[in-house]
């Protein structure tokens, strides 16, 4: 009886694994593709020969693998009954919860886990794990979960909303890392340097998610009206920068998508609300 | 002869007299709808008949109104041999330059302000400007332009540069506002507080920006390989985002524009590239 069992071992499954055995404990793998084990092998895994073995192996079972789908169809063989599975497979949040309804309808408790960082950051202390599930199955294997990353926290006794957290900070990401590339191709189109802006600017960029507290409280409360900085403050700085993606030959499809919220919340009545008002247009009403 | 001009008192031009007034500066003020001076005028303020006369009251003139257009119209009449015009009227880079050019040619000198916060912000220790122009006229002006904001700074000779500043710092802003209402709409749907996930997941959030600067050197080298974390990694995720909108109703325009982007990106080849190869499309190359 070893202690963990990993299911999957792509370059998070292995990672994960690999926390595991550097923290000290016995750890059985099982990898659709059995020779990604040899390095985990060599460090000291057990392999097991099939996935019902593997989850015989150990009471936390760990899952992770490319969609949830395959997730299910591999726990099929399995006995669960008494077994924790943590799922750290991606996907959406009713995908979680049918996982989750599975496994605990076999006689098993579940765990969801979103990792937030690329495999490298697996067991980092900075690594944050969004956990979901019930808080004394998760109390019970604190200690090893720990070897994850040093931020885990469990977020709800809902297995659908840490991937709900983990889409809301990869969503605001791609919106920071179009709206920063974008900006990137302004600026090296004008023979800048990047680099260099970045230097200029870090008090004006760090103090970008500072911003976010406050939007967080108008949406929650559905109160938009702000005295300074509304959407009729935004309105001519987004023409300005439509204009000068256009002088440059730059995208300016990107802006454009920004200004037509904000020239359409303005249209509708809201021009002395704050940017938070278009929580309401990504809503789709 | 006083030591400061402010032409143009809305909302941000008031703040702006205000800041070099609390700094204990002789003010001459000018607003093209004259009544906007009178508080300004009640702090000590001395009130010029027109902008002709504004401008032969101190050698540093500061113009704020809506517009470059603007700005040159009403600087038409005044006679600049002498004086350096700080023009902290919002536009395009070219707009700037173009003032810049008309304004040296008439014998003044010129100093560019990219305001970074907006009018009850002016004077905070935290309040960045971006100054653009010659580096001996901003010092000469250095102590009188430190009562606008704690972390002004000199960012280029070019005076295009504090506006090109500008729009990467609010073109990087609106991204991330825009990501994280798409999120909020996604949570609260799912009957959570956008406040608490704030709170849940305040590390992540603020590692957002930390990933700016290695994203900037792969521009600037045009390098974007990367063993980890590259577009194929993020793929499935931005699915994930695009189905769970859509799973709830709510919009998927929004994360389908990210989506779009990266499949483009990886269809072309760049699979295992970084994020930042995305400035490619923004390029419009
Ligand atoms: N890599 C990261 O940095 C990272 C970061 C955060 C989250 N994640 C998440 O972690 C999970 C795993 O991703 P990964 O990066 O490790 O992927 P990966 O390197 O592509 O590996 C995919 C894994 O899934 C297995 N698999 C796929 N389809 C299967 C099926 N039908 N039956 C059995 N096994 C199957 C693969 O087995 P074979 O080896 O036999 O193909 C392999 O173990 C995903 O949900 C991903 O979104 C990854
Ligand atoms: N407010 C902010 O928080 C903020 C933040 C950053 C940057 N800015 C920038 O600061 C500049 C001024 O903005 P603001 O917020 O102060 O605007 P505002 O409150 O709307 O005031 C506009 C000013 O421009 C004057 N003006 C407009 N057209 C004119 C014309 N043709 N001739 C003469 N004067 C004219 C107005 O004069 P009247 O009073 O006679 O109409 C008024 O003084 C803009 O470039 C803006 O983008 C503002």
């Amino acid at each position: 009886m070893t202690e963990v069992t990993v299911i999957g071992l792509g370059e998070m499954g292995a990672a994960l694994a690999a926390a595991f055995l550097d923290g000290g404990h016995a750890v059985t793998v099982w990898n659709r593709t059995p020779e990604k084990a040899d390095p985990l092998v060599a460090k000291g895994a057990r392999r097991a020969d099939d996935v019902r073995g593997a989850v015989a192996a150990s009471e936390l079972v760990v899952v992770s693998v490319k969609g949830n789908d395959s997730a299910l169809a591999l726990l099929e063989s399995a006995d669960l009954d008494g077994r924790t599975v943590l799922n750290m497979t991606d996907g959406t949040s009713a995908e979680a919860r049918r996982v989750a309804a599975e496994v605990t309808a076999r006689g098993a408790a579940y765990l969801h886990g979103q990792i937030m960082t690329i495999a490298p950051g697996v067991g980092h202390p900075d690594a944050v794990v969004f956990f979901g599930g019930r808080a004394e199955v998760y109390e019970r294997h604190a200690p090893v979960l720990a070897l994850l990353g040093g931020r885990g926290t469990l977020v709800s006794d809902d297995p659908g909303v840490p991937t709900l957290y983990g889409m809301a900070v990869h969503g605001t990401m791609w919106g920071t890392l179009n709206g920063f590339l974008h900006a990137a191709a302004l600026l090296t189109d004008a023979g800048l340097e990047v680099e260099r802006f970045l230097e200029h600017a870090d008090a004006s960029m760090s103090a970008l998610v500072s911003f976010l507290p406050s939007l967080a409280q108008e949406v929650d409360r559905g109160e938009y009206a702000v005295p300074f900085g509304a959407l009729q403050h935004h309105l001519p700085s987004v023409e300005d920068l439509v204009r000068e993606s256009g002088d440059r030959g730059v995208d300016t499809e990107f802006p454009t998508s920004t200004l037509d919220l904000v020239r359409r919340a303005v249209a509708e009545g809201h021009a002395t609300d704050s940017y938070s008002r278009l929580v309401e247009h990504f809503r789709g009403r």
